[in-house]
């Protein structure tokens, strides 16, 4: 089995070669492969498998378990395609679990994907309480549910060592929380706690709706190009009528072949 | 070039077999390999060369320069050694740039190596101020230097957060800090923050240190066998007249062999 490993803003990946579709993938070898001791170590699995002429990315999160769609997991897969000689530099399509992410992939430096649109979940604040703080945030849904809480501070002093707490049912299957802060006019530095993984250096559909909260509660509003840091590194987003534009990183890393014992063992 | 990947309690290594001693390994390749992200990631590379009938162990750190010896990379050194066929189950010998080391090696289970005398460093205890307390340690070498606090409270409240701060020049090339909490007669558990890194997840010469300074500290002395958990796992200390006997686990992870066109790009 054949692994190259990529990553994007903090989310590393091992990328499997699978043109062909040959590949069982049992959760325990996804698991083994993914351990950060023992194994190559990772955030997930992009499997990369040809699909009606096209390409399609079987996402597996690090416990095995099948996944949707990553923001910073498709540029990595994106890179490797082009960099692999299987589609020519320029826009591209993809698809996920999610449906055909359409992408722009320069020859290097950042790609962009069309994360689609983002859209307010009901009305009014939300209360939330982080570090033993009560704030507020903005529920918006990227697909899946984030809660954007705008401070006016640096983000050091937010106490992520325990879930933020969200009280009642509005969010019956956990919510991924973003705080962020103005750092200029078109700039925002965010944090951000993974629900069921806790903080982590980057998510790329949380900076989509963290641009968007932002966007939609100052007089100007849509449309606009937001610069996104996050621990990981940077994104931007662009705010469009209908949608909404990611741009970030990809890089490759190691890359080799696992040995057939180790396999046979890990599954 | 082939890998295996390795870990002894929380500990991870790259093995690289180079028995005939042909790799050069530049430290921009070491530290590509042990990058987290976009290598395979390890807290340092073992290179298996063989030498005069034995073997010798290349120990790197994760930033390329050379070290001496790691009581955790050895027993997966010599774990590997045995898994691969190079040596019998049994008493072995493997030449490390601290000397030549002497083990027992299971033909599988927990592994026990030699590391020394464990030596007071001069008299009395030594004021330390950890996370804004004043507290007070023994200093112990094990060929590296130690500061062992001994609390009677749970490790979980103890600030590693910046590095513990040694009062004067008592150690002028900085010191390993353990502090350490009695769990039983003959059982402890214990945090290290080592110099230069930061706190870790085991340190077998701080376990080794830790167990000399407690035996020390109390009436009924050394020798006398201990019982050390770290965060990482589980790691046993005997003390005896002249020597520290170190036992404690070393796994082998996933293997494989890395691509020549990657390995050239990362020299």
């Amino acid at each position: 089995m054949r692994f190259v490993k990529g990553h994007g803003t903090g989310n590393d990946f091992v990328l499997i070669p699978d043109l062909d579709d040959r590949l069982a993938l049992p959760a325990s070898l996804v698991a083994a492969i993914c351990d950060r001791r023992s194994g190559l170590g990772a955030d997930g699995i992009l499997r990369v498998v040809r699909m009606d002429g096209g390409f399609f990315m079987d996402y597996r999160n690090a416990d095995g378990s099948p996944a949707e769609m990553c923001g910073n997991g498709i540029r990595v897969f994106a890179r490797y395609l082009v960099a692999a000689g299987h589609l020519p530099p320029g826009p591209a399509v993809i698809g996920t679990r999610a449906g055909a992410k359409h992408l722009v992939v320069p020859a290097d430096g950042d790609i962009t994907v069309d994360m689609g649109p983002a859209q307010a979940l009901g009305d009014g604040p939300v209360g939330v309480q982080i570090g033993g703080r009560e704030l507020t945030g903005t529920a918006v849904s990227m697909g899946n549910p984030h809660l954007v809480v705008q401070v006016d501070e640096p983000l050091a002093g937010i106490d992520f060592t325990r879930p933020p707490h969200v009280a009642g049912d509005r969010f019956p299957d956990g919510v991924n929380v973003e705080v962020v802060t103005r750092t200029a006019d078109d700039s925002l530095a965010m944090r951000v706690f993974e629900r069921g993984v806790g903080e982590t250096d980057s998510c790329g559909t949380g900076a989509c709706a963290a641009a968007f909260a932002v966007a939609s509660a100052q007089q100007a509003g849509l449309p606009g190009t937001w610069h996104v840091e996050v621990p990981g590194g940077r994104l931007t987003v662009e705010l469009t009528a209908g949608s909404t534009l990611l741009t970030g990183p990809a890089v490759l890393g190691v890359a080799g072949e696992l040995d057939p014992s180790w396999l046979a063992a890990a599954r």
